[in-house]
């Protein structure tokens, strides 16, 4: 269980250990804000509850304060607070599902529930979100494939609610705390895979550019290429959006180029079921025609037929450790590891053979 | 927009037309019902927030009161209500992503967000469950295939927080208001598009016997041979738990029969992909030796190969009724209709096919 008493106190990451003027280093109280930044106590009330009716040159004021000093919350606050906050860039697919289940299975065993909402494909939560959020008063706020921007980060800070950012899509922001997987390695290791198999002529379909984990897989199969002493070939290489329809377009593309790929590396299972759907259309059996291999391992991958060869992400452990290390900064501990990268694993199924001579 | 006024307010259809004793028919005050029950304001204020510590039949008197008058609340409280609570038995697969899908959609042009919860897998909720969705202020709460004890229910209703219940598992609770679909016509109409291609030996693997939906798809499966005069034979039909499994595993039993299906209708998606893979098991080519039609039209059975006949449940207008119904309750306003049942279509795609003499 999460000791209340500590939940939401003074946690060494988000405050600094300078003295406080009360003389020693403990958070201070409302009262002892308004008095340090001249302001009543209703006003930095508004600051710490998340509302929008304060000057912006107030609001730094007091959240300067709280930065350097930290803030203690009174008591009534942290009862309300029992579960975890997930938001999620879009709820679509198995990707969310996977995430909640790791989520779960630590928050319960603490006596937490989770809640779960969406940005709507945004990747950068509106104003208004933290408002959302806040007004549920979560013990912590666990963000997936997105991330606030700096200033809403500040606020989350500032009223004490511990975040930590799963899967960032771009960069997570200094000092926050991170959860993702070893994607170049991934990367690496689905296209060994395929060079062990006798491919040379690998083409790869890869994720959106402002995503950190489908430029890392991308960069690990130009790494495995590379120390094979193959040449990557730009031709073989196209950027999708992590969609179904990327591999469709994209098979199609590259199968009617002067020299096929034998073999097509995906950025994500969707992708890979998109290259299915070409090869049906083309008249290609996969694996003896195309060989392909995915990275996710969602629960698609093993009943679609063939059953998928892929990199297993490990996004329920992903998320049970995100749990854990908010757990962690919601009763005050010192986190060991700011940004942990949970291993890959290949899985190989039936869709990647030996190439025939 | 919905009315802050009105939210939460005395609605028809929870409490009854009786005159108050103020001389009038508007809600009570926490203070006028304290004063009836002859307890003091805080207890009264336990009850109406969901809290433990309360002797039963004070509870009960609290309620029947609120019951009978309705309660004004306070409109502190309102103001913190901007989200739509939807609770899921469980959160896997693409059955919740569906229905979140349709509940967006109305909730944000009403300037309300989205949370969702599970219940591990349950179809009632824990009591802890209304103390944890009550701490979170919802403006509503939306239950999918599961439901609120008839305790739960009272409790949700003594706070004023509407209640419709989408996709009943079992019976959702006299005078509750429901979202479905026509499940038996769609059992009906799975059932006869196979006929009408020529199978008479169809064999149905239905869901659990708790489940509503179930029964009425297979009670229309029923009716359809019945009015073809084609007999009902016991040996065709198995029952599962809408998992992939029922259909490897009963797939397996049916083709072992001395007279073995031609077609299958599964109650739901994720059934009939289990039959795929009993079928590539058994060396049968889908449709040419064996039909299939599912139940649900979830994104899977578009990409699935052969990509599958089914029958298309709205989930996600069913989600975005429940919400519009949920905002009439929530503003006081007249439900027309408590219990909705949204059509079901026939989508052929090429899991089916003429019966071959």
């Amino acid at each position: 269980m999460i000791s209340d008493r500590k939940a939401f106190g003074y946690t060494p990451d988000m405050t600094s250990t300078e003295q406080s003027p009360t003389g020693d280093s403990a958070p201070l109280t409302l009262n002892q804000i308004a008095e340090l930044a001249g302001v009543s106590a209703a006003t930095v009330s508004k600051v710490v509850n998340g509302r929008a009716e304060v000057g912006p040159e107030t609001r730094a004021l007091v959240e300067g304060l709280i930065a350097e000093h930290g803030y203690r919350r009174r008591r009534r606050r942290i009862k309300a607070a029992r579960h975890i906050e997930v938001v999620f860039h879009e709820l679509a697919g198995d990707y969310p599902t996977e995430i909640v289940k790791g989520v779960q299975r630590v928050a319960w065993t603490h006596g937490l529930s989770v809640v779960t909402s969406e940005l709507g494909g945004r990747h950068t939560p509106r104003q208004r979100w933290i408002e959302d959020v806040l007004s549920r008063r979560p013990t912590g706020v666990i963000t997936a494939f997105s991330a606030p921007s700096d200033e809403q980060r500040v606020q989350l800070a500032t009223l004490g609610v511990p975040l930590v950012v799963l899967d960032p899509a771009g960069n997570p922001g200094l000092g926050v705390p991170s959860v993702g997987a070893t994607n170049w390695s991934g990367g690496l290791e689905a296209t060994r895979h395929l060079l062990e198999l006798g491919h040379r002529r690998i083409a790869m379909i890869t994720g959106p550019a402002y995503a950190l984990s489908s430029r890392a897989r991308l960069d690990g199969y130009r790494a495995a290429l590379d120390a094979a002493g193959v040449p990557v070939d730009p031709d073989l290489i196209y950027q999708g959006e992590f969609q179904i329809e990327d591999g469709v377009v994209y098979t199609r593309r590259l199968m009617a180029l002067p020299e096929p790929p034998t073999a097509i590396f995906t950025a994500n299972d969707g992708q890979a079921i998109g290259v299915y759907h070409a090869a049906r259309e083309l008249r290609l059996r996969i694996p003896d025609d195309l060989s392909v291999i995915g990275f996710d391992d969602m629960p698609s991958s093993h009943w679609i037929l063939p059953p998928l060869t892929t990199i297993r992400q490990p996004l329920t452990e992903m998320g049970a450790t995100a749990a854990e290390m908010l757990i962690s900064l919601a009763t005050g501990e010192h986190l060991h590891q700011k940004r942990v990268e949970l291993g890959t694993d290949l899985v190989v199924r039936e869709s990647t053979a030996a190439l025939l001579k």
